[in-house]
C-alpha cells in the first residue's frame, strides 16, 4: 500500500470546504489519506463525521501545517495570502481556491483536463481558477483543440453559491419572505436576488469590467497560454443555488463542422453533451447541479463571423467550479 | 374637442391585454376614446372598471369590429391571423402584438422611438415587435444613430411574463411549493423555472436557433432597414416575473467615445441611463419592472474589436416590450 498522505481542508465549514470533504470521502484515487480540518475559532472543536470516524475541527493557526502533505485552501484571498506562506514553509503543498495567487507567474493555474502538465512547475502553491472561467473553458476547450479559438463572447448566469453559504441562505430566506408577503431586504448582496438578476457583485474596475469578468479575461489567457485571445465577458448573478450557466460564442481560426464539435464534447473528459433540439433539452442548472461534468449544448453556428460557434453550458459552481477541480489537482499531487 | 375614437382591446383578460387597459386608463394623449373589450367566451359578460364606468367584456366574433377605429390585438398568432382580417374589412386599424404579420412586407413593424414614420404605410395592420427585440433595439438605437451598428451579440435573461399569465402563476406556485418542500412539476414550461434558467421555450429551427432568437435576428434587420446587420443571439428564460434583461455587445462602423454613448442614451426618448460603477448599480428587473423606460447601463469597451461596445439593459416585458409599445402606436393612429 502507498504511504499515507496527510491532507487538510482549510475553511472546512464553508460552502466549498464542505464539498471538498464530501468528495474526499467518496474519493477512489486517494485511498490512503489522513484528513485534518481547519476553520476559524468559531467552528473549532466541532466534530465532523468522515469515513466512520469523527474529525475535530481545529482552529487555523500559523503552525497548523506541520506534517501535512497537501492543504486544500477554501477561504477568502486575504486568509490564503497569510496562511499559505506558513504552509509552504512547512513543506505542505497548497491547492488554493481563492484568487490570491492565480495571476502570479510562479503559480500554476490549473484545470486538470486542460493543463495538468503545469502542476509539476509549482513552487508550493497551485491555484484553482475562477468558477466561471473553469466552466467556460471546460465547455470550449474541446473546440480549441480542433482549431485555435481567437475570440470569446460570454454572458454568465451565475448561481449564488459563488458568494458563499450566507448568500445561498439569503436566496432561501427571500423565498420564504416572498411567500409570507414580506419585503426582501438584501444583506449579503447589494440587491434583492429573488425574482431578479443583477450585474456581478464584485468591484468594478476603471475599464468598466467587474473583477469576475477581469478574472475570466486574464485567467483564460493564462490557462490557454495565449495572450492574444480576445475575451468580451458579461457576468450576471441569477436566482439559482449552485450551478453557473454561460452563453458562449467563440471564433476559431478554421471553420469547423458542428458534428465534429459535438463529437469532441462527447469524447472529452469532464463534459456531457446535452443538445436535444427536438425536445428543447439543453444544459440547465437543475440538471447540472450536484454533477461532476459540465453540461454543454445548443451547438450552432454564430451569425457574426463564418467561423463563429455558439453554445450554452451549465456546471456546478461548487463542484467543477471549485471543490472538484481542487480535489482533481490534489489527486495528481497525491501520486507525486 | 376632437371626435371620439372607438378603441378595442382584443384579448383583454390576458397579461398584455390587462396592461393595455391600464395604460389606456392613464393615457393623456388619447383623451376622447370609447373602449370596448373582447375576450374568449369564458370571460364574456364579466365587467371591468374603466375610468369610473363598467365595461362588459364581449365575446370575440367575426362581426365584432363594426364601428371600431383601432383594435389592439393581444392574442396568440392564430387568433390574430383569423380575426384581424375581419377587423380590416370593417375599416378598423389593427395594432397586433403577435408575431403573425411581423415579417409581412405590407405590414409595418414599429418601435415608435425608432421608426414611427413607417406607421403611415400600413394596409390596415401594424405589428408590434417581439419583446426582446424591442428592449434590445431601444438600448442600442441611440448608439446606432451615432454610428451604424454592423454586429450584435446578445444574451437574454427573459422573464416568464412573455409566456403569459399562466407562466407567471407557475413561477409563483413553484415558490410556494418550494417553501412547503414539495416537488415543482412544470406545466406551462417544459422545465422547472424556479432556481433554474433554461434555453427559451420556443421551437428550435434547423439552424439551431429558437423562434425567439430568429425573431431577434429578422425583426432587427427589418426595423433598422439593414439586411447586412449581423445578429448572434442566445435567448434564455430566468425566474423573473416581468422584466427582460439583455447582455449586449455591438460593433459600430466608427469608434465612439463612451461618454458620447452615455449622453445619447440619457437624451433619448424611452431610455434611462443606469450606469453607476462606484455603487455597482446597473439595470435590473426589480427596478425596471412597471417602468415605461428601458434601463440601459454598464457601458464599456468590448475587447474583441476596437469598435466594440458592451452594455446591459432591462425593460418591462409587458410594458415597453408589449402593451406600451402598442399603445404608443395607437397614439400615433389616434391623430391620423
Amino acid at each position: 500500500m502507498e504511504n499515507k498522505k496527510v491532507l487538510a481542508v482549510v475553511g472546512a465549514t464553508g460552502a466549498v470546504g464542505m464539498e471538498v470533504r464530501k468528495l474526499l470521502e467518496q474519493n477512489k484515487i486517494m485511498k490512503n489519506i489522513e484528513l485534518r480540518l481547519f476553520a476559524s475559532k468559531n467552528s473549532a472543536g466541532k466534530k465532523i463525521l468522515f469515513k466512520n470516524t469523527h474529525i475535530v475541527i481545529e482552529e487555523l493557526k500559523p503552525d497548523s501545517f506541520k506534517g501535512i502533505d497537501i492543504a486544500l485552501f477554501c477561504v477568502e484571498s486575504d486568509i490564503s495570502m497569510e496562511y499559505s506562506k506558513y504552509a509552504v514553509e512547512r513543506g505542505c503543498i497548497v491547492v488554493d481556491n481563492s484568487s490570491a495567487f492565480r495571476m502570479d507567474k510562479n503559480t500554476p493555474l490549473v484545470i486538470p483536463e486542460i493543463n495538468s502538465d503545469e502542476i509539476k512547475n509549482h513552487k508550493g502553491i497551485i491555484s484553482n481558477p475562477n468558477c466561471t472561467t473553469i466552466i467556460t473553458l471546460m465547455s470550449i476547450y474541446p473546440i480549441h483543440k480542433l482549431s485555435r479559438i481567437n475570440t470569446i463572447h460570454m454572458a454568465s448566469y451565475q448561481a449564488v453559491s459563488g458568494a458563499g453559504i450566507k448568500a445561498m441562505n439569503e436566496l432561501e430566506d427571500q423565498i420564504k419572505a416572498y411567500v409570507q408577503g414580506k419585503s426582501l431586504p438584501p444583506k449579503e448582496f447589494k440587491h434583492q436576488i429573488l425574482m431578479n438578476v443583477f450585474s456581478h457583485d464584485s468591484q468594478i474596475l476603471d475599464s468598466g469590467y467587474n473583477m469576475e469578468e477581469q478574472k475570466a479575461i486574464l485567467e483564460t489567457k493564462k490557462i490557454l497560454k495565449d495572450e492574444s485571445i480576445r475575451v468580451s465577458p458579461t457576468c450576471v448573478r441569477v436566482p439559482v443555488l449552485r450551478s453557473h450557466s454561460v452563453a458562449i460564442s467563440v471564433i476559431t481560426d478554421q471553420r469547423l463542422e458542428l458534428e465534429q464539435i459535438r463529437r469532441a464534447i462527447l469524447n472529452s473528459d469532464g463534459t456531457t453533451l446535452i443538445d436535444d433540439r427536438k425536445n428543447n433539452h439543453f444544459p440547465m442548472p437543475v440538471e447540472s447541479s450536484n454533477k461532476h461534468d459540465v453540461m454543454v449544448g445548443r451547438i450552432r453556428r454564430g451569425l457574426s463571423h463564418e467561423n463563429e460557434i455558439m453554445l450554452f453550458s451549465s456546471g456546478d459552481q461548487l463542484l467543477k467550479g471549485a471543490a472538484l477541480n481542487a480535489v482533481q489537482i490534489a489527486e495528481k499531487l497525491y501520486h507525486e
